[in-house]
């Protein structure tokens, strides 16, 4: 546990480093769970999104991209159960006026068992050895399964109350634990309120009406919004996506865990519309193309693992997540999901409007169902980060910390560096930069001994390093370095554009994909 | 004037028929002064700022890319000058109840007298025939001589007003003028108020503490507070500049003019750090860069015009706008500023964190000066769009309809078309597209004659069209037509990608601006 926070910390101030991350506004002291993207970070999170559109838009003749506004008619938030529905429970301390998550405060008092339990198997593993058998000791241990137990009982009875709306007995039960405010050591609540999530503005358009708007909550709802437009004058027929980038917000009470769990968001998002009945065999389609897409990026697949949900939600028949094995666990990195027509025929009911297709080889109309592929961009960003960035020792025993992104995504491709900063070769690195600017992001780099600039680039996440020496001005030809292999070959300045283009121009990546 | 209001609403009938753009939430009868950018115009919204994007980052060593978010620490807007200063004049009419802009009211009445002047302009011409002067006319007829004048003393009044808030004087100007309500009729106003532009919201974090946010009415400032994070972990050196892409949002009391103002919106803005003293040398030289990438697009020059700020924001010393001829005559498309050190001192003084740059040939800090360049990337498709939208008569007498948007900035690049839907021809058009869809977006059409998908295409923009007939199963070649010229030319399939990659690869295109 301590290695993975240790580790965590080791991202957030490496991000910050080397301009990926900041907190928004920063200089006046940042704003809770907000974050902006600095130069490299606007890079990556560019070329995820170039990377996720180009195989989801321009490689399926039958999906089209969308960019729906923030701003939707509130009508929308009806339809979709978000005004109704969206709530976080809530409850107050009425000394220190601190407001918490009821479940968070809950599942916390949990976390305190298991880290009791955890801690009488770490002292009987020293006492025991190699000997320890730590499942039969955490089935027969008094301690262990007394604290194991609490907290299954718990959870289900929190669990059971949240879902039966029954907000009395969740406080009764912090109330029963004994959970006192982290802030002031209270152990006087109000009662659990719901709070709801969406960012309520007002669009100020007259004096009597003023409407109440939100900033969407999810993406999804701006597809299923324009569904008709986009068939009609996009001529489409089922099955067929339509795909979109946009932003989101939460209100987010508990917000941690750095980008993972943010107030202002970025979601990619695919909803597939189908023929009824089709839906599981589609469900099964893209739980499949969606792992291979990840796959392509070359990461380590044990980060990766699926997750069923047992428990679907009330619009969906099947439902599954990819799960990333993040700094702090493995967290939900993207959603597929069978929707049924739940959305459409919300929207068709409220608005009057009809949202079906003509089935020309059933011959009848029906509103599709729907099948969506929904991954939070700045979670794939955190994903591609942490995993990326290690640190390693070397054949001679020195160590280097190095950003292995994938290079297809890495924000800069090339730097070029002039060994030394005299005898024209400086001039030599800007014409090369010149000829490769127009196909790849390449930097210049002269500060510094080379040994440095090959650990800065490292550090940084750029894949290549190109040095021009004085056998350049003989010969046209330069060094070219590898971040992951750190192997130099010499090559021909002629040949660099195609070398580079060999290993990350996007579509040899997306070849894989298959 | 209403071959002017005919076009325009061919632009916005077309921009929904061919997937461009579509009313916010249409379905709930929309969502007023707020788009949704429907499959095209995801793709050439997405292409614009990819254009934008690499000739500003890509292309220079310099200039380097942030990705900020919208919501950001209120003291930002303090700094700013926009929680103080950012305002509408409002005024209320009793009766009807409605909102409206005082200063729009008051142009409105203007207009009504321009329209008077232009009448009896008309009736001259008419009168005299070709030996009409109407500089002379204009000049001496008595009744357009007073129309013209009183417009000149109203508007001067009133911007003398608002400028020193006297807000009394701008109500005494509506009532002098007798201006009624457009919907009551009623001349029953109410005082006039300023209405602050910003959509606000609530960041509900603790009972006590709910803290007020703003939607970011601009980008820039995103940028401004980030000038140290980015400085320093990118070791940039004076003059350097931050390239943004993002959505900001105003409350506009007064929003027409289709997607040319909305409530929300995406701005295009690279502020770039100089010395203090070198800031109209480089508003210069962006001013002169900015034009030649707009020249590169090859949209009509004549569409385009300089205007220089004669009265200058209190934060400016110098400023010009880039404006273009929409359908609604000439109006601001781009902004370069020179801003001096205005934003990065207000945000030093509010937050006390040095915002400076240690400049080592002069051997000293200073809060840098900044030139900004702002385009509004909404109306740069507006722009492209309805330049590109034209009504044709052909050699024959037949007419089309064609959307000649630049290639480079076109959705889709190519439509696959086998000539009949049987005979193999089909499969060889799938496989073509299987080839190309790497590296362009490119789509199949099968429907209807090729004379009527030519036409189809043509209206949707896609610059070229590929038939597959049955000379294609002998000799592996086919057709291709362009868009603009409508000449065929008879190539082989394995050349496809060279000859399109020759018109539409971004980086020819770039190459251009010099």
């Amino acid at each position: 546990m301590a290695k993975q926070e240790d580790k965590f910390k080791q991202v957030i101030a490496h991000a910050k480093e080397y301009g990926y991350i900041f907190s928004s506004s920063e200089i006046y002291d940042g704003l809770s769970a907000v974050y902006d993207y600095g130069q490299n970070g606007a890079e990556l999170k560019k070329n995820i999104k170039e990377y996720w559109w180009r195989s989801m838009v321009q490689l399926h003749e039958e999906i089209v991209g969308l960019d729906a506004a923030i701003l939707m008619h509130p009508k929308t938030w009806t339809a979709s159960g978000h005004t109704e529905a969206f709530n976080d429970p809530l409850i107050d301390n009425k000394d220190s006026k601190k407001r918490y998550r009821a479940d968070v405060l809950i599942e916390d008092y949990c976390e305190k068992l298991e880290q009791k339990a955890q801690k009488e198997i770490k002292k009987a593993k020293k006492r025991f050895g190699d000997d320890f058998d730590e499942a039969q000791f955490v089935s027969t241990h008094p301690r262990v399964v007394k604290y194991k137990q609490q907290q299954k009982e718990i959870l289900q009875r929190m669990a059971k109350s949240l879902d039966n709306g029954n907000l009395y007995d969740v406080k009764a039960l912090i109330e029963e634990l004994e959970i006192a405010c982290p802030a002031s050591g209270s152990k006087n609540w109000t009662d659990v309120k719901q709070f709801n999530l969406m960012f309520a503005t007002k669009l100020g358009a007259s004096a009597e009406t003023a409407t109440d708007l939100y900033l969407r909550p999810e993406t999804a709802q701006g597809i299923f919004v324009n569904f008709a437009n986009v068939q009609k004058t996009g001529r489409m027929k089922i099955p067929f996506g339509i795909a979109q980038i946009g932003k989101a917000f939460r209100n987010e009470i508990v917000a941690r865990q750095f980008i993972f769990r943010q107030r202002e968001f970025e979601q990619m998002e695919m909803q597939y519309f189908v023929r009824p009945g089709d839906e599981l065999k589609w469900f099964e389609y893209w739980k499949d193309l969606r792992a291979k897409w990840h796959q392509s990026l070359g990461i380590n697949q044990e980060l990766y693992r699926f997750h069923d949900h047992e428990k679907l939600a009330h619009y969906a028949n099947a439902a599954t997540d990819i799960e990333f094995d993040f700094p702090f666990g493995f967290k939900e990195l993207e959603g597929i999901h069978s929707r049924t027509d739940f959305d459409l025929s919300a929207h068709e009911k409220l608005s009057g409007k009809k949202l079906q297709f003509f089935d020309p080889e059933l011959n009848k109309s029906y509103v599709p169902y729907v099948i969506e592929t929904s991954i939070g961009l700045d979670r794939m960003f955190l994903a591609v980060f942490s995993s990326a960035l290690k640190d390693e020792t070397l054949e001679d025993g020195s160590r280097r910390t190095v950003l292995q992104i994938p290079p297809v995504l890495a924000p800069v491709k090339a730097a070029v560096f002039p060994l030394l900063k005299k005898d024209g070769l400086p001039e030599i690195a800007h014409e090369i930069i010149d000829e490769l600017k127009w196909d790849f992001n390449v930097i210049y780099d002269e500060k510094d001994a080379v040994g440095k600039r090959y650990r800065r680039q490292d550090a940084a996440g750029t894949p290549f390093c190109i040095t021009v020496d004085h056998d350049t001005i003989e010969d046209r030809t330069v060094t070219i370095r590898h971040r992951d292999t750190m192997e130099q070959k010499r090559v021909k300045i002629e040949d660099l554009q195609g070398i580079l283009d060999q290993e990350v121009n996007m579509k040899y990546w997306l070849k894989k994909i298959k």
